[in-house]
């Protein structure tokens, strides 16, 4: 497996974005239809985009996605339904396409109708400046960002084990609003060559999400607009796919969702957490998803404070199993609980040098429960005053 | 039912309080036993404490409760227990009592042993120094605070209906770390001298928790060391309890619970959720605490931004039933959306007149699920730079 520099535009995909003002347009599309497999927000609450996305994957015609950001049109009603179809349609017009060709995604403000005047403008622009360099990638990345401060791109090839060299790509959004189960307002768009069958296509990206994304915490609130796709055009010619697919398409979420952990809000860390030696994965899961979403152990971390009573305490209320005084705890790979024992006591060697450690942009904290076999490895970031600031006035 | 003065001293108590920097020590003794109730943290790891006082309530002899802040007593192994232990029997010995007569409970830093010698000086000044006055109470209340800006006491008289006046009174210390389901770093010692009967008293103290502790959110995070305790001394002569005793304790737990929101750390504005119509009440409950703990919803409280699109989010993901085209939403009494109708559209009366009412300092949430007839309130605060602040550098 190797990085590569496609971001989407892998073989047989084009791409571009446009911007103006808070407002911006996406379109990814495929040489040729594509075997598809969707996720969407678990939140009760799904925007328009979201149903009329899962309405055109039935219809199994998808030939591409046309997102925008500024507004998510979500609790828009019938008529918020009647837009996201109109933004199908009229990239299909202009294309010679049909509508149940295209996905269709929204981020931005909840409750208000979108511009359309705007976004047709932007769609308009997209369809006639199509492109399949690198550049256009980028562009398409920055088209859908919110509060993101960075774009988010990646790809990789790898070789299946009959030989075909296949490539994945993405891109994505996602700062704030990200928590498990929904891998929160964060759109991200997979692209491949590779042929995935149309009966594993849906499996294969739950379970790539369950490790990546459902595995992020920025703020613990989740999203009306989270939707994550995989397209696959198959024009690398593979008769089927292997696990050297699964673990680049499970790479490239990961990577993804790093890079959305790393700009979170305000944050100015990223923090890892590993869970050990779990009675299950549901277990490890949730302990991992449980320490990294817990505000005060964030807030610790921002201001570099070894507090790792925290830790402690988050473990204590996530619902894994697990005896406490058989907890062993490191930080940045100083031990400082061992099997219930504490080490990091104030004035000691051990707590001095995990303290200072907390001066590290990114943060490891890893935790040995001893009731099981079971691992998982969550992402966040640290709670800063800043994450406050931008979110106490986002709408004005 | 009126206020009255007394705090927790009430018939037949009398209490004391001291400080020495960050550690404090209070007392609250009753003349005679009492009947008693407890209710302690579910988080897994219990402090030593409230493992020590679950032991003593079983021997059904309790006089009173000591307590120090400084030090939770958490996560310290048979070490610490032996420390609550010896906080009682020292406390026993200064007044001729025996250990199992006291409760014990501790609030402050996680994982690290108690200065016993602070502890003991501090045992020794409040078991000399007990009085019944109305400042006793207040110096008790002040002994228990951490990051608590103001102490938190409150009492109140009431009639039973066969005649007896009681009183119940209450001193509570909590600000950060609260969250449902263990009324977090929250301590909250009530006294009355109403009889309250043993097959009784668990029960009402449980329910009384239900619709005010456990309804207080200040970020979610639940502590080692939440402790309720109510200790009835039966002084006033009344034969049984009714609804008006029942009444009167509910009002005290939810004044109390108030209290701790309004002193949510850094927090600037108090939040009230009221949830109408819900399908159930534990629908209900969990509509109202998710929408007053989202970080998102505090953060745009916080900044006055009517971003009420993050009420829908919140409503979406908590789990409760309803059919989002049947929510009406309101904020300090103005409609914003109406049956699923969006009146709150940015240029419109309606939205600059809510959005001008968020310059209050208390901002009420009002939110029609239409699914049912069931209804609950949770309390909360907004969440600002300051917490963040206040939360980076706690043990240092």
């Amino acid at each position: 497996m190797e990085l590569t520099n496609s971001g989407v535009n892998v073989r047989g995909f084009s791409c571009a974005g446009w911007r103006k003002g808070k407002y911006g347009v996406a379109m990814v599309l495929s040489d040729v239809e594509v075997n598809c497999a969707i996720s969407v927000t678990s939140n009760r609450v799904k925007a328009a985009p979201l149903l009329v996305s899962l309405d055109h994957v039935k219809m199994g015609k998808i030939r591409g996605v046309v997102a925008n950001s500024g507004n998510a049109n979500a609790y828009t009603g019938v008529g918020g339904v009647q837009d996201a179809k109109e933004m199908c349609a009229f990239a299909a017009g202009k294309l010679r396409l049909a509508a149940e060709n295209f996905l269709v995604a929204s981020t931005g403000i909840i409750g208000r109708r979108l511009d359309m005047d705007i976004v047709k403008e932007g769609i308009n622009f997209v369809s006639e400046n199509l492109s399949s360099s690198s550049k256009a990638s980028l562009e398409a990345a920055k088209a859908i960002m919110t509060t993101d401060t960075t774009p988010k791109m990646i790809s990789v090839k790898t070789s299946l084990k009959d030989g075909t060299t296949v490539e994945i790509g993405a891109i994505a959004k996602g700062s704030g609003m990200i928590a498990p189960k929904l891998h929160a307002t964060m759109l991200c768009f997979i692209t491949t060559d590779a042929y995935v069958p149309k009966d594993k296509i849906k499996k294969i990206l739950a379970n790539s999400i369950d490790q990546s994304f459902n595995m992020t915490v920025v703020d613990g609130d989740t999203s009306t607009n989270d939707f994550v796709a995989l397209l696959a055009n198959g024009m690398a010619g593979n008769k089927d796919v292997d696990d050297n697919f699964v673990e680049a398409l499970n790479f490239v979420t990961r990577e993804i969702a790093k890079k959305i952990a790393r700009d979170g809000e305000g944050a100015t860390k990223t923090i890892k957490v590993k869970i050990l030696k779990a009675a299950n994965l549901e277990d490890a899961r949730k302990a991992a998803r449980t320490v990294v979403g817990s505000n005060l152990v964030k807030a610790s971390i921002y201001g570099e404070d070894l507090n790792w009573g925290r830790i402690i305490a988050a473990l204590g209320y996530c619902g894994a199993e697990f005896e406490p005084e058989k907890l062993s705890i490191s930080i940045n790979g100083f031990r400082l609980v061992d099997k219930g024992r504490v080490l990091a006591i104030p004035g000691t060697q051990e707590f001095d040098k995990a303290k200072k450690s907390l001066k590290k942009s990114e943060v490891e904290i890893s935790v040995e429960l001893n009731s099981g076999n079971a691992s998982a490895t969550a992402y966040g970031c640290d709670l800063t005053p800043e994450y406050v600031k931008i979110n106490s006035g986002y709408t004005t």
